[in-house]
Formats: C-alpha cells, sequence, structure tokens
C-alpha cells in the first residue's frame, strides 16, 4: 500500500519503545516533510552515536569519550574507558548505587545529593525467564564490587550498595534476588526509603505505600 | 547530564509526533543497544527516504518512481511525476477525494472499494490561524479541479468531489470552508455518511453521531 522503502522504515520504528505501526507511520510522514538539511544532520547524529558514545568500563553509563589529540599523551591515559563521574576524584569511592536503566542514573544526579558511584543493572526480573536473568548484569556487578581496580577504580573500597531498583513488583523481585546474590559479599545492602511522595495525599496513596511510610517513621 | 551528543538527539527525536523528552530518551538509549549493522541500515533507510520518495505532481501522495535504466527511454515518461493511483488507467477519472493526510489515503485504499482518484490536503483547519489556512493546499486543489491536465492528468474531468475529511470539530470546520471554497466550480460536493460505526452500540454512542445516523436512516 505505502510504497516498499516506506513500509520498511515503518517497521523498523515499530520495534522503537511504545511505539506501534500507527506512530510508526506518522514518525516517516514526518520525516518526509522535514527539510533535507534537517534530515541529514539527524542521520549524521545516529551515525555519531554508535560510534562515539562508549559505555564506561566500570558502572556502563554511557559517556563520549574526550579525544585525545594525535601526538599528544594524555596524563590520564588510565581512566580513559571510565565515564566522568567514574573519573572524578571527588566521588565517594565507598558508596556504590545499583540502577535499573541510564534514565534512573540520570534522575539520581539530578538531585545532585548523592556523591558515590554507580552501576547499571541493565534492566530488571520481569518474567522470571532465562534470558531476564542474563540481560542483568549481576556477575558484572559481583566481579566490580570485589575487584574495582580491575575495572579502571583504583582507590574503591565499597562499604554500602544501595539497590536503587524501582519499588514496582518486577524491581522488588529484582532487588530481592540481588540481595540474595550479594549477601556473600558481607557489604552492608540499602534500599531507597519508601513511603509517601512529596505532594501526596494520604487519601490517595495504596496500602502499601501507606504501610512503608508508617514503618519509615521518623 | 547525558553527554551532548544523546542530549542532541533527544532534541531531536523529542520533536516527533506524540513524543515528548522521556520517550526521546527510552529511543536513543534503544538506538544504542542496537546491533551496529542494524542502526548503519536504518541510518540508510532514513537517507534514501529523503531521496527516492517524491510527492505525486498530482496528489501529493508519496511514491517511489521507478528507476529507469539509463540509455532506455521509457514510453511512459510523461507520467513519471505520477503516483501509480493516478497512473493507473482503470482508476474512475471523474471522481476526486479529498483527503486529510497520507495515512487517510491508506486508509481508505485497504477496503479496496473506492476507484476514484485522490487529493491530500496536507492537514486540517484546527486554530483559525493564518499559518493553518496556509499549510493546506485549497488552492492547489482548485486548480487540479480546474485544469487536471495540466499536472499530469490528461484524461481527467471531475463530477464529484468527495470530502472524507475526519467527522471531528476541526475536520468539520475544514470541509466547511472546503465547501465554500469549492462552490464556484459547480461540481457535485459530498460527504462521506455519518452514524453508528459498525459493532457500534446504541447506548454508548454521542448524541450528534444518533442524530447522524437518524438522518441517514436508508
Amino acid at each position: 500500500m505505502y510504497p516498499p522503502l516506506i513500509q520498511k522504515l515503518i517497521k523498523q520504528f515499530s520495534k522503537f519503545p511504545t511505539v506501534g505501526p500507527r506512530t510508526a507511520t506518522r514518525f516517516v510522514f514526518y520525516l518526509l516533510r522535514m527539510g533535507e538539511t534537517e534530515v541529514e544532520e539527524f542521520v549524521s547524529l545516529i551515525s555519531q552515536l554508535k560510534k562515539r558514545i562508549k559505555s564506561c568500563s566500570f558502572c556502563f553509563n554511557p559517556f563520549e569519550p574526550v579525544q585525545i589529540l594525535p601526538g599528544k599523551i594524555s596524563a590520564d591515559e588510565e581512566g580513559k574507558n571510565l565515564c566522568l563521574i567514574c573519573r572524578n576524584p571527588s566521588r565517594e569511592k565507598s558508596l556504590l548505587c545499583v540502577v535499573e536503566k541510564e534514565s534512573d542514573l540520570a534522575s539520581l544526579e539530578k538531585i545532585k545529593k548523592y556523591k558515590g558511584l554507580y552501576f547499571i543493572l541493565g534492566g530488571n526480573i520481569s518474567s522470571l525467564r532465562k534470558k531476564d536473568f542474563e540481560k542483568l548484569k549481576i556477575n558484572k556487578l559481583i566481579e566490580r564490587i570485589k575487584n574495582p581496580a580491575e575495572f579502571g577504580l583504583r582507590d574503591a573500597d565499597f562499604q554500602e550498595i544501595i539497590l536503587a531498583i524501582n519499588p514496582t513488583t518486577e524491581g522488588e523481585a529484582t532487588a530481592l534476588y540481588l540481595e540474595r546474590k550479594l549477601k556473600p559479599l558481607n557489604k552492608k545492602i540499602t534500599r531507597l526509603g519508601r513511603g509517601l511522595p512529596v505532594g501526596g495525599e494520604l487519601e490517595y496513596a495504596d496500602e502499601e505505600t501507606l504501610e512503608s511510610a508508617l514503618e519509615g517513621r521518623k
């Protein structure tokens, strides 16, 4: 019905998160209406993304490595595979915060209160299927807690592991599983506090949230 | 917070229809997780889109012109700027169906009942602002009804103009405006029938739909 090229692109966009075939179609027609130079810029940004963005060797946070000028030897050659957070000497090297995904890390960084390091787990256990467990970087997390120096963090020695996993059903399952896996390491393991969100009303809070709020009173 | 390249791409995706900054962020991380070759294929599809998809010179339907081998003279050189529908000799050249957008044309084509031609208006009047009227191809529509041959359709002579505009508030306003503009051409102007959708229930139909259904009884 649509030309084959448009159909192919609709199929590609349909694979994007939250996008169905109808929205994908709108995306393609949006691109068709876009100016020539705008599309070129957009396409070049995507091409650069895969080439220039690297995953931090310690925490898996995506970052853009600083270009080292040819001929100039960088004094910081060692930290070149680390993201800006892991490379920052003023971050507390005794705190490790485990998050599900990149945007959770970004949310925590935005409040500018947490000074420790991070680890991006790569998702949660949503179906208890084997592939769910495989995509989680649990073994990588354990390796990094045991021996941070091997992954580029020379002076780290974690005392506390904060499981900043979403308090959803899937997140709860993930956190319980993680706690069991991390127990043999003998580190202090904490979770984010639960209770009423700021601006929330008791009347509309669900039972579990109210229960957590009551337990967590201070 | 995110590397500048990621931020730029989030900004670009946020301009897509139905996409906000949060979904745009998910898109970028989806692209980061995609395989190298997959991203290359995706990027090349978008680049080809702008280069290979043309807008039909008569109806503005996007189409992929057939590649004419160099040295080989096509017998159909004349119709090379027309889409497959406008070029099809078996379509009724006396019927013109005006739709808001490309996907509306696709929906009508899918039912395989309409044998006439189309015209894509390019939107509707949603705010009564000047730019709304400018983006609609009303003058182009009038030119094409008056003189189809000038736009590549030699044997067309429209007897009926079907306004297949969405029966929404914006669509109604657009259709009324169009009707007024097309009146001097002295063609039969019709609208799509309104009433209960198949599978719909009287109990849940709004008043206007019920009224239309009653008026349109047969």
